[in-house]
C-alpha cells in the first residue's frame, strides 16, 4: 500500500470537502486490496420509513472502493467511477453502516471491486444490507 | 395511467419531502410506461473538478423510474429498488440533467425499466451522459 | 461506418468459427452506432420448458453489440467485453429472437452498449424479452 | 440444506440433461448458503485466443447459484434467473474453473448471491477471472 488511514483520509478531506465535513464517514481500516468505509447514523441520510437512503448507500460503496484504489496506486491517480451495480437485499437499521471493500482486479486501465454493506443485527449478528460491484477508469501514469 | 403529472409531483412532495423540498427535481412528463424527470442544475449537487455527483445522477435515475410506476400503478403501490445498475458515460456539463424513463417491464411482483440522462451539448446536440437499468420489487395487493 | 454487413459477416466466420458454423447469428443490419442481429431458432438454444436459454441470449446481446462496434472502428480493433448486465423479463417463444443493438458511447478506450431482445408477441406485436447493457474495453491503437 | 450434492446432481441430469449429459460440470460442494461448481477444461468452450469464452462462464456462474438455491429450498421451487451481471477480470488459462457461489438473500419471492469464478494461476495461486451476481424470482410455494 502506497498510502495509510490517515493519508487517505486526508486526501478525502481536501478533495471532497463536503464529504469530510459532514463527519459521517470514517475510514477505519485500509488492507492489502482493502477497505472498510463506515457511514455514521445520521438523519441526514434517511428516507421515508426511517431507512437509510439509497443514494447514501450508493456513495458508502464507491467512495469505499476509491479508498481501497487510492490506497494501493497512491494520491496521483484520479480514478473515475464508470460503472455501478448495487442490489439492496434489506431494509437498513437506524445505526451505523460499514462498507467491507475488496478490490477484485486492479489493472493498468481499469479497476474493480465489490463492496459489501452489513451492519449488526439483531442478536449481534452482522446482516448483509446491501451488495455492490463497481468500475474504475484509471488514467494513464 | 393511473395518475397525472400533478398527482404524482404531490405524491412526492408528500412521500419524500427532502427531495420535495430542494427544488432540484421536476418531473416534467409522463408517458404510457415513461416518465422524464429534470434535475435542476445546482451547486449542491457539484462534486470536485464541477462535475455533477454520480448519487445524485443515481437519484435522478431511481425516482424517474419510480414515477413511471407510480404513474401506471397509482399511489397504492409502495415499489421497493432492489437493483440499479448504471453506466457513467460522458462528464456531465453544469446544467440541467434529464432521465428520460421506460418501464421495459411491468409484472405483479416485478417492474424495470431503463433510464437514459441527457444533457444538450455543444451546439445543442443531445449527449447521453449515463445510462441506468433498475429493478423494483412491487408489494402484493 | 467502417464495415459492411457483408464485411462483418465475413470477418466473424473467420473468427468465430463455432458461431458461423451454427447458422444460427444472422447479421441483419448495421447502421451508425447500431446493429441489429438475429438469433434464429433452433432446438439447439431452448432449455427445460422450451424456452431459449439465458447462455444464448448472453451471446446474442454480446455478439451483437460487437457487431455495432465493428463496423464503427474496423477489423483492427479486438474489444473485449469486461461488463455485461442483462435483465431477463419475459419467457421467450419458440421463434426467432433479435438484439437490437446501440452504441451508448465509444471512446477511445471503453465502449458501451445496450441490446434490447425483442420477439413478435402475440397478434404481431413486439415484445421485449431481454434487455442488457455491456462495456468493452478497446485496446490502444 | 434440503439437498445433498448427490440429490442437486441428479435433480440437474434429469432437468438440464444438455448440461448433463456433456459431463463438464461437476458439483464440488454443497454448505450453508454456497455451493462450488466446477466446469471441466474443454475444447468446446474455448474461443478465439484459446480463452474459456463469456457464454460458457454465465452459464458456471448461473447454474452454480442455482445449484445453492437448490440446497436450500429444495427441488420444489422452479427458480428463474431475472438478473445477472457479470465482470470478466482475466483471461483464464486452459484448464478447470470453478464458480464459488454464496447466497446474499434468500427472501421469499427473490434470491441474490454472487459467485466469484477462479482459477489456479502461476505458482499455483488462486486467480479471479470473472465475478458475477445475479438475482432469482422464486415462484409462490
Amino acid at each position: 500500500m502506497l498510502m495509510s488511514v490517515e493519508d487517505v483520509t486526508a486526501f478525502l478531506a481536501k478533495e471532497y470537502p463536503q464529504l469530510a465535513e459532514s463527519g459521517d464517514f470514517v475510514l477505519d481500516e485500509l488492507s492489502d486490496m482493502g477497505a472498510k468505509l463506515r457511514m455514521r447514523y445520521n438523519q441526514r441520510h434517511l428516507r421515508p420509513g426511517g431507512t437509510i437512503s439509497g443514494p447514501s448507500m450508493f456513495t458508502l460503496a464507491d467512495v469505499g472502493l476509491y479508498c481501497a484504489i487510492l490506497g494501493e496506486l497512491g494520491p496521483v491517480a484520479m480514478a473515475v467511477t464508470t460503472n455501478l451495480n448495487i442490489n439492496f437485499l434489506r431494509m437498513p437499521g437506524q445505526r451505523d453502516l460499514v462498507a467491507e471493500c475488496r478490490l477484485l482486479k486492479l489493472g493498468k486501465r481499469l479497476a474493480v471491486g465489490e463492496a459489501t454493506l452489513v451492519q449488526p443485527g439483531e442478536g449481534g449478528k452482522t446482516q448483509i444490507v446491501a451488495h455492490a460491484t463497481a468500475t474504475y477508469s484509471i488514467p494513464p501514469r
